[in-house]
């Protein structure tokens, strides 16, 4: 998608290292970083600089690459591969990634692996876009239906991130919504600022600046009063792990807004690629939630003087608790979006698309 | 209630002038402030150095007092109390303490009316801090009664902040909670952090902190994951106005934690004093909801260097929407906690209450 009128990706290989744009920077400053090791793809998955279950993916793939650049030893491949399963544990397609390419690189000699090891992180890179391509044009249905019949611009909600920061391109939940701006349809997105991280008001609404759709900023509380008033036509997040059953692990605060659609008539909608299936889990009760520090909520990032600085917002001595991630049951869900349909969130659908 | 060991009411007279608690400046400094004519008390109320319902009322009641001192013409008196009432459109008890003061300082003459108004905000006060210490006793019962059932700590989740800052002494939500303590019941609370201005993180923790009550700062976002996994006992929040059949106005997000409640069969209380309800008003619907600036959102504040400093969180171009409060409908509240008993939130248990 387009940064400042600029068509980019938010990874790609060039001489020898990885290139990100540091998310932890956004939006004050728009920044390109290099990855040269795998420690530094760990790192990046770590603090956030990459984030998005998609990219954590793509990233992880990068970071095997790095390791080969850096040692082509199959033990230090194999400690790599490890450590960059262990740098975050909710993210289903992070493992899904790493062992995708050690089966890819299983045997192959030390000539050959560093061209195989790019080849498959390069295609896992662009099956992703592919993916999210179709999981817009699926998604775009639904907006569509709806600008139909209410001829009326169509209001979404949505959760945090799962824009095409989050992805390689397009996103996973804005990609319906771009596809619709594309088209003409007149759109207009509620963005969560999604606290503790803001992903919302620092991502979301930046990208779709960029993208020129219209969008409003509202906190994260506020959800409920606008599905009430009727001012939310569906709401659209993403997710970062997905079970059988069709329970939707995705970042904090997601539950509360998928009950208050419920109970409000809003439809609530998924979207997802069917890679964060996680066909290991049958409920979302049994997915590992990861608890992350308390500083994220006790401190906050600003620019002064072309500077990011972090302040605390109440004393340090205050206790938090700080859960990342949510299950939101599938009885909520209207639909998941994925790039091979739209499916209810029901076993018998889910499997069905993870055959085909 | 103590701050750092010191008892204090969050208002009071003193020699010509109405001293409050600034708490804009909270957690951080600790400042009394003067207010000397009826626009510091017009504009204290607008600002948020006094907030909650009970509090905005009594500041009111001594905005009037100080009109008087000002200008003892009935006319200047008039229209301090028009602007008095248009500062804050949804407290309700705002214009209860205005109507209530107009009506006692109605027909008397010059010479007394200082005193009587004088007698009268204090009469207000006074009043207002035994319906606090009655909403604790009442609702101490509902702690007590889940504490001898667990046998264990009670995990009391609430949100903004219904504490005794907001009131004149003891709270609403919080005074429950301040005399299960004092009889040495183990009480644990979630705080919810209540974005945009962070009342929870900043004004409840710090009461709770310095009446050493066990605490937890979370995001908004946390009370569903919470709710779902057991970790909380009970939901107790305040009101800024209750209606006539039990609907309950209180700060945005409060809708989203009672349904959350409701859905995970946590019991869901609203403490109030039944000044509170607005008799005119059957649903919560027909409340007009005050919609803030968006600068409660995009921008934060933090202490450097002894100063409380205001800096964007995110660019300043983005929009953004601020309903300040929403509606809970009376179906998700398990028992109104009233100066007078506990309640169901029916139309028919709240007349009874109003009569006697």
């Amino acid at each position: 998608m387009k940064i400042e009128g600029k068509s980019y990706k938010t990874i790609w290989f060039e001489s020898n290292s990885v290139k990100i744009i540091d998310q932890t920077k956004l939006p004050h400053q728009f920044v390109i970083k290099d990855l040269k090791t795998v420690k530094d793809s760990i790192n990046a998955i770590k603090t956030m600089e990459v984030r998005g279950a998609p990219l954590i993916g793509a990233t992880a793939a990068y970071g095997l690459v790095l390791s080969i650049v850096e040692n082509n030893d199959l033990s230090f491949l194999k400690k790599s591969s490890e450590e960059l399963i262990a740098s975050r544990p909710t993210a289903i397609n992070l493992k899904w990634a790493v062992d995708r390419m050690m089966k890819k690189l299983n045997g192959i000699n030390e000539k050959d692996i560093l061209k195989i090891a790019l080849d498959e992180a390069k295609a896992i890179k662009e099956e992703d876009e592919g993916f999210c391509k179709n999981i817009g044009l699926n998604g775009l249905k639904i907006i569509e239906e709806i600008f139909d019949k209410k001829k009326d611009t169509v209001n979404i909600l949505t959760h945090c991130n799962a824009g095409w920061l989050a992805t390689i391109d397009w996103g996973t939940a804005t990609s319906p919504i771009y596809h619709a701006h594309k088209k003409g349809i007149k759109v207009h997105v509620w963005v969560d600022e999604t606290r503790p991280r803001n992903q919302g008001a620092l991502l979301t609404a930046w990208e779709l600046k960029n993208e020129k759709i219209p969008h409003t900023v509202i906190v994260d509380n506020a959800g409920g009063y606008l599905m009430q008033n009727g001012y939310v036509d569906m709401c659209l997040v993403g997710s970062d792990r997905t079970t059988l059953s069709g329970d939707v692990c995705n970042k904090i605060g997601t539950y509360l807004k998928a009950i208050s659609a419920y109970e409000n008539n809003v439809p609530f909608y998924v979207a997802l690629p069917s890679s964060t299936i996680d066909q290991n889990i049958e409920f979302g009760k049994d997915i590992p939630i990861e608890v992350r520090g308390g500083e994220e909520i006790s401190k906050i990032c600003f620019e002064e003087s072309k500077k990011i600085i972090k302040a605390n917002i109440f004393p340090k001595v205050i206790k938090t608790f700080n859960p990342a991630f949510d299950t939101t049951p599938a009885k909520y869900i209207t639909k998941l979006i994925t790039e091979k349909g739209l499916l209810n969130a029901k076993k018998s659908e889910i499997k069905k698309i993870l055959e085909n």
